[in-house]
């Protein structure tokens, strides 16, 4: 039987959007190891765009979440609603500011952030089922605010991120860029990547290494 | 000396941009073998807007090339009109339909295209140093029009393309995805990438080829 993983995507770059290297990363590997994926994003307004020159808000314009996914998708792409975690071995999300700005709001409320009804409702399917999550970068602030306290992750060293996780009662594990936090209890896998990446090769071996893993928790 | 390759994008996305597979590989396989890079795009109005979703033009909306391009780079890119071919090594262009539609007009004029000045100043550059020029995809169209007669390309395997190449007085060598076409006299090496790739592993194999001989003949 072919694995299948569902990748969830937040838009398409780094400041409003998914993280494009880390996204393309994680499709070349799943691809490489013969798993077979399909990309999910909301049908939702992004929460603003932002011009990535100079990193300013554009004022005026409005994107839609699943139009620009598409574009890292190369069109083949599903409304995030109809993700059902029975159709999957596992799942995994990139990251980039759209995760903590239009999949949830942790960049303004950080820990009292709140998650998209239709992100929290995946999530939660294949934790249920027991099913093996990956998340990178930014999206580990997740699992504190959706599962239940204790869940080791990592954004790498952040002092603000992780103590926000800690406050929402996970338990943060520092790690370098190249190295994952597994919780094999809780079926857990987190990366920093461009939470402390500064060369895209560094960004691929953690992401590498997290593909592998949730590879190996399938099996 | 640490070796240097410009990098020139046309947007974000396939179908009205640089393609985004392509472009993250490309930096991926540079940064793996110690090659710095720089990205540059020019500073103008993209041909048109597509939504990825459904492939249909987005009427009333338009984009900057150069503010997508920097979705790519991570916002670290200059215009093309800055770029010196004699502070690089090497050039590459990935494909995607932003260089038949913004760098050039090849999506509609076909062999009669005219390429943008800005981009033709830059690969001129190049060829006269003779410095070594990597193409993919749709981006080997560039080659008969802007350079001499006679220099052997692929695009794999397209008959409407080719043809457009030879009539423009360029050789066409068809090429399977995993294959790259060298011209070593001129210093020219492609890739067929998206114009034939249906899995994002066979994209790879190419394109870390042709940087891979770029890099060789940089040495």
């Amino acid at each position: 039987m072919t694995k299948r993983v569902a990748v969830i995507l937040a838009g398409c770059g780094v400041y409003d959007g998914a993280e494009i290297y880390e996204t393309t990363l994680t499709l070349l590997r799943l691809d490489q190891l013969g798993i077979e994926y399909h990309c999910f994003a909301p049908d939702i307004e992004q929460h603003h765009v932002v011009n990535h020159l100079n990193q300013e808000v554009v004022e005026g314009e409005t994107r839609n979440v699943l139009q620009e996914s598409a574009r890292l998708a190369r069109g083949d792409i599903s409304p995030l609603a109809e993700l059902a975690s029975e159709n999957f071995d596992a799942v995994i999300v990139p990251g980039g500011f759209g995760v903590a700005k239009s999949l949830s709001d942790f960049a303004s409320a950080g820990a009292n952030m709140q998650v998209l009804e239709a992100l929290k409702e995946a999530l939660t399917g294949f934790r249920q089922e027991a099913k093996p999550i990956g998340l990178m970068c930014i999206a580990a602030v997740l699992v504190p605010r959706l599962f239940e306290d204790g869940i080791a992750v990592t954004v790498g060293n952040d002092p603000a991120v992780s103590g926000a996780i800690s406050s929402m009662g996970g338990l943060h594990r520092s790690a370098g860029v190249e190295e994952i936090v597994v919780d094999f209890e809780h079926r857990v896998v987190t990366t920093p990547a461009y939470m402390l990446a500064t060369r895209i090769s560094e960004a691929a071996t953690g992401i590498f290494k997290l593909v592998d893993r949730i590879n190996e928790m399938m099996e």
